[in-house]
Order: structure tokens, then C-alpha cells, then sequence
């Protein structure tokens, strides 16, 4: 088994590249220049037929959405306990976190970078406001998660929801309110930072902004 | 174990109705009134904070996000085969479909429908249009993934993927061009219809549009 993934730096591979580190396990990393449009090449879209990083190829079969691929690695390496184990009472949990980022968090952030490509540039201020919006009621619900203390997401242990859920408060950051703005989610993105494989990650990527004090 | 289905006719709860149909197990179904503002009530958010449905309640405990659900259905009920067993090589595939329908057509779905409630009513016509310029890529890219003749999205077998797949093509069938437009879905649809949990589900639910000629 091999595994290669397909990236570009500080994007929604990220989630992904930081999720094999965690893993320890052996994998190729191949830097996809989106600006330079790769991403729309033929070879590429054989690979990815929506033309978007992550892609993660797996004995020659290739499969995108990163949460799909935390999932999966979650599933492919149980040993390292990223996801509750399928019938535990935190399984259900799990499975309603990592479909509610895919689906309330990662859209809008997409309509956030994207909206005058995806549509008509006249739009995309209308588009923008409503994803900004979208974006900040995520950072209220999640930040309401931590008021019991958990230290991450699901409670007392790091899963796959986590390192999706950080890749997604770093794409704020420039924005007007940061989920950092949000008190707990301040100190949860300090404690996911601090991970030697988040540090690894932003080495091998070449990340220099969002890193702790 | 008992499951409880917080549901609305039609809604996006239909998917996870019909698979508890499918699935033939004991559950009780109680309708939310959304006209009346039911899924805004303080009883009803404790069990949804979105105050949207579905919500599955299970031993107590309640959770929401469709896609979710379905895959949690599959992994309780693995004998019935609703999701590639966790190993296999269509496992990958499966996730990755149900994330892709999760991130890619739920969104603007909810976008189309509800532009200017969840917005501001003067950017809903922008909004809308490009919530239906991502609705009509899902339904190309589903199509194509029919041209080897397969019967269901993955293959040879009904997966969960089908029962949210189909419940969103039907929300299509006002819109312009909706999925029936492509001629593949148009087979598809016809087949996944013709299931007598389809037929059972309209039933209960007081569905008389979108059924088999
Ligand atoms: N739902 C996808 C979204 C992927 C996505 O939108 N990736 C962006 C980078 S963050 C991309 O590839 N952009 C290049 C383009 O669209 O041309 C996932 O989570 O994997
Ligand atoms: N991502 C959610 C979406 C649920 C959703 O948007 N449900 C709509 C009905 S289709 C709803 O509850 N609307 C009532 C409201 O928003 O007030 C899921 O798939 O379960």
C-alpha cells in the first residue's frame, strides 16, 4: 500500500497532509500549482474530476473530499484512535461533526475565496455576506461545544473532526472576525497548534502565518 | 433501542424515513411542523440546535445532519448492506460519494430554497444563481457516473448514497432543468421510485407528486 497525495499549500489538502503525519505512516506528498492552473490539466482531472485539491491515490485509485479522506484513514488506521470506533456511544457524535463541517463550513468558505470564479463576479459581494455569516454561526456552535471544558472537539481525545475543524478556523484568519475571536476556540486552536505534526506540516508546506506565539 | 425520526413531508428527513423503511426496524416518526415554526421552539432546538430536520433521536440521544444519519443507519444495520463493508474497496468510494453529496449539493440546495431567509432578501437572486449553477455540475458529474451502465451511484447494489441522491433530485423538479433532464438520472430515477419503501415513504409522508407514471 502507498499512499500519494495530492496538494497545495495551506488548502483543503491540509487536513489531509497533517492527518498523515499524525499517522506516521509513509506517503508521497505532490505539489499541484493551482495558480499556475494545474489543477485543470487532463492528467489531473483524470484524478480529480472536479479539478481540486486534495486527491489522495491509494494502489492506483484516486478519491477526493478531505473529509471523505479523513474518514477513511481513520477507518484504515484504527490504531491511532482518530475516530470513535463504529458502535460506540461517540460514533454517532463523530459522524454528525464530520458531515456538519462538510456540510455548513466548507461550502461557504469555498463561496468566501471562490464566489467570483464559481459565479458571476456581480455577485459576489451578495455571495460573500451570506457565506461570512454562514462561516460565524459554525464558530459560535462550535465554540458552545468546548463550554464543558473538553479540551477538543469530541471530548478528551484528538479525532479526524479536529484537524478538519483547525484547517477550516486557519482559512479565517484574515477575515473580520477569526474564529480565533471566539474565546474557547482561541485556546482549542492553540492546543491543536501546538502538535509536532501541525509544526512538521507547516514546515514541509512552507507555512509561516498561524503559527503559535 | 428505539429510534425517533423528527421529520417534515418532503424535507430533507426523507431520505433517512425511507432508509428506516428499508431497513424494516421499529421506529416512531414525528412530524415537525416547519410552517408553524416548530423547529424553532426551545424543546425542539435542545434536540437540533440548527432547528432544522431531520433529527434522529436514538437511546436518548439526538442527532441531526442527514448524510449522517444515513451512514450511521448503514453501520447499525450492516446485514442490509447499505454501505460497502469498511475494508473493502468500494468502502473509499462510498465515503467519498456521500461527502461529495454532503459538501457539494445539500449547500446550495439550502441556498436555493432558503437564499433569502437565511440572507438578505436583496442578494437571494445572486445566490440563487449560482446554487443552481452547482446543482446542475452534481447532476453531470452523477450522470456520467452512470455511463458504464451501472444501476445505483456505485454499482450493482443500493447504497445509502441512492436514498440522498434521489431525495435531492426530487427537490429539483420545479427548477429548470431538473435531474430528470439528464437522460442517465432520468433511468435512475425511474428505478429507485419503483422501490416499494419509495412508494410506502409517500405514502406515509402525503407525497402525490414526483411518483412513477
Ligand atoms: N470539498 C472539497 C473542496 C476542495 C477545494 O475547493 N479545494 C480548493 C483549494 S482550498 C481548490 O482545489 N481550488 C482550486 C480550484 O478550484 O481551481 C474538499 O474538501 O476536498
Ligand atoms: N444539512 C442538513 C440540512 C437540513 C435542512 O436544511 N432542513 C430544512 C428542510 S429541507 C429545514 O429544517 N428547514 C427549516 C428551517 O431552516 O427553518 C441535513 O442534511 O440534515
Amino acid at each position: 500500500m502507498t499512499y500519494t497525495l495530492f496538494y497545495a499549500p495551506g488548502t483543503a489538502s491540509l487536513c489531509v497532509h497533517w492527518m498523515l503525519i499524525e499517522l506516521g505512516v509513509d506517503f508521497r506528498a505532490e505539489a499541484v500549482d493551482l495558480e499556475g492552473g494545474a489543477q485543470k490539466s487532463a492528467d489531473y482531472l483524470r484524478l480529480n474530476p472536479q479539478g481540486r485539491v486534495p486527491t489522495l491515490a491509494i494502489d492506483g485509485e484516486a478519491y477526493g473530499e478531505s473529509a471523505a479522506l479523513l474518514m477513511l484513514l481513520s477507518e484504515r488506521h484504527p490504531e491511532h484512535g482518530f475516530a470513535p470506533a463504529p458502535g460506540s456511544t461517540d460514533r454517532a457524535r463523530w459522524l454528525e461533526l464530520m458531515v456538519y463541517l462538510a456540510n455548513n463550513l466548507s461550502p461557504p468558505f469555498r463561496d468566501w475565496f471562490y464566489a467570483g470564479k464559481d459565479g458571476a463576479p456581480e455577485g459576489a459581494a451578495h455571495v460573500q455576506a451570506l457565506a461570512k455569516a454562514k462561516v460565524e454561526a459554525v464558530w459560535t456552535r462550535l465554540d458552545e461545544l468546548l463550554t464543558d471544558g473538553r479540551p477538543y472537539l469530541l471530548g478528551e481525545k484528538v479525532t479526524t473532526a479536529d484537524f478538519l475543524a483547525t484547517m477550516l478556523m486557519r482559512w479565517s484568519r484574515n477575515m473580520e472576525r477569526p474564529a480565533t475571536s471566539w474565546p474557547r476556540l482561541a485556546g482549542y486552536v492553540q492546543r491543536m497548534r501546538a502538535r509536532p505534526a501541525f509544526l512538521e506540516l507547516c514546515r514541509r508546506e512552507g507555512l509561516t502565518e498561524w503559527l503559535n506565539p
